[in-house]
């Protein structure tokens, strides 16, 4: 007998390729644009002597920076390593009974590595055929919810009604929102929290704040919620975000207007990318978020949706621009295209014409 | 029924208090130094612009850094948010058997809430009356070991065949040897790594490189093993670590003159403030890190060894001095103090002796 028979055997979550060098990356949904120029000031005035010292385990900065921001108490918010982390504690946390915990068949494609490395019960809820949420189904037994909104890959927003219903027909689970992609489009479960103390919702500087690099993702929930949150991540790891980010993370989000500045144009560019695909026959949803998940008809004779779809992202990648392909059931057929800049999806829209 | 039933319900570590102010911390043994020069440059030159592109999943630059510095191969080293985050999923991966794990009686108190918290059962093992390590009673029955070497909160360390007893009587389960404080003192069991597959080895920056501001972790083992720990960190976060730490850690690294500067420093304080300690007829082991764990006879009448440390430690933090005190049972007669700068300790001594 080896210490292999101890092992936890998982199948980890693939995140996008980093590649180096000059391509179009277009695979992991990052902002085009740089962080607020306060970032930077923040990082460069940072005192790096005083890193010697362990940060402040609360993050009350960072904490407090982000519950004003929204109106919320302290007591409300939560932060972490990234949404990734956050939503990792939420799991660990709030997911620990026998029922099953559901999530839609098509989502963000870590919540059941998560339930797996956890050994957490999951059952994957179907979407209807437009990748729209049908609540109803969210009725069954359960230990627990987590719903992406507006959805990832397929960057649908569901109604708030949509998400009240969920939540409100299940007060004996906590049910999660995953609020990566919010300030792209749709509506906030905000609203919501007082009244529901089964709600968490997620939220993440990654995307909207164009700060992957750091690491910064937070949650709100009602105060008994935050404390079990806390409990856990006290748990895991007393000190999870490092010096530089608890800074980063409050100039970020001090600088609204540049926030609402890069917002805007990552929307309008979408808005515009959208009807240039409508014009080559890409099918998609109304995208609410910082990508597009489109598919296409076979343009060569026997070639399916999928086959289309591979064949884009391969010729695509060898020009050296990267969107996302997943090679899973249901969403084989389909490219992730991240909304870059202008220029970089001229572009990209020049090379996908010639391809195709 | 509400949510609450499904929560994992854990009673969290207790990390040192981080005050703010003019006082002399000597509590959570961090650096009493600043970090290399070369991590101020590099966070200084830090592509700020960048930050809006997701980190080197991998860390590949801080690996190779690390490897090439202890004469390893990268796929030797695992990275991760400190050596809590290193530890934590250790435990995730390694510990995932029915038996119990095992680890002193007395020890690095986030063990037992790391085995709580992923629900894994385990077993502490009595040290010696002198705090020293007994190997023989870590060949009963176990689910993997857990040493740390030198040991916290006591100072002591344990000879590199004590380990080799241990990791070569336990062929069947992972052994974890936490050297966060290895650099001020004892042997490493780094020459058993070759030929022992069973064995881990954590360490940290945050003490002996003055980071902990930084959050920076690692881990030496067998490339199957490291393999079998990124599995599992890929399926917790992709991403756990920062630019900013990914770049301070290699720049910490690189120079080895300044880290051997401030080392040898702390190491001399230490030798000198265990003088003085004699002196005032304090009793501790031979302490090899950067802490020094003492106890005293009492000294007013009736008073227990736990009556007077508890009265010293809060009479030092009404001066604005902070040492640790654990109110745990075998421990509670013992101060453990962090080694300052010279100046500090020479006012620490200052004011225990006013104490006292």
């Amino acid at each position: 007998m080896g210490y292999e028979d101890n092992v936890r055997k998982v199948v980890p979550y693939t995140p996008g390729e980093q590649p180096g060098g000059r391509v179009i990356k277009l695979n992991t949904n990052e902002c085009p644009y740089p962080p607020s120029p306060r970032v930077q000031e923040a990082i460069r005035s940072l005192d790096t002597d005083a890193l010697r010292k362990y940060p402040d385990p609360l993050c009350s900065e960072l904490v407090s920076e982000i519950a004003g921001y929204y109106g919320l108490k302290d007591e409300n918010v939560f932060t972490g390593v990234g949404s990734d982390d956050v939503l990792s504690m939420c799991f660990l946390t709030f997911f620990n009974g026998r029922d099953p915990v559901l999530f839609p068949n098509i989502t963000y494609s870590f919540y059941d590595v998560w339930a797996s490395v956890y050994g957490i019960p999951f059952r994957r809820v179907p979407l209807r055929e437009d990748f729209s949420l049908d609540p109803s189904l969210y009725r069954q037994k359960n230990g627990g919810i987590v719903i992406a909104n507006p959805n990832a890959p397929t960057g649908i927003a569901a109604d708030l009604k949509v998400i009240e219903d969920i939540v409100s027909s299940n007060p004996g689970v906590m049910v999660i929102v995953d609020e990566a992609y919010i300030d792209f489009g749709g509506e906030t479960a905000l609203p919501l929290l007082d009244a529901h103390e089964n709600l968490l919702i997620v939220r993440t500087l990654s995307k909207s704040r164009a700060l992957a690099g750091m690491r910064i993702g937070y949650a709100f929930g009602q105060e008994k919620a935050i404390k079990y949150l806390n409990d856990v991540k006290f748990s895991v790891n007393s000190y999870t975000m490092n010096t530089p980010s608890l800074l980063a993370g409050k100039a970020a989000i001090e600088d609204d207007r540049y926030f609402r500045e890069i917002r805007d144009k990552v929307i309008s560019t979408r808005e515009w990318v959208k009807k240039e695909l409508r014009e080559l026959k890409f099918s998609f949803g109304d995208s609410c978020t910082n990508f597009i998940f489109a598919s296409h008809e076979g343009t060569h004779p026997g070639e399916t949706e999928a086959g289309f779809a591979k064949r884009i992202f391969a010729s695509l990648k060898e020009r050296g621009i990267y969107v996302r392909y997943f090679d899973k059931p249901l969403i084989d057929g389909y490219l992730r295209i991240s909304i870059g800049t202008d220029e970089e999806m001229r572009e990209f829209m020049r090379v996908l014409k010639e391809i195709m």
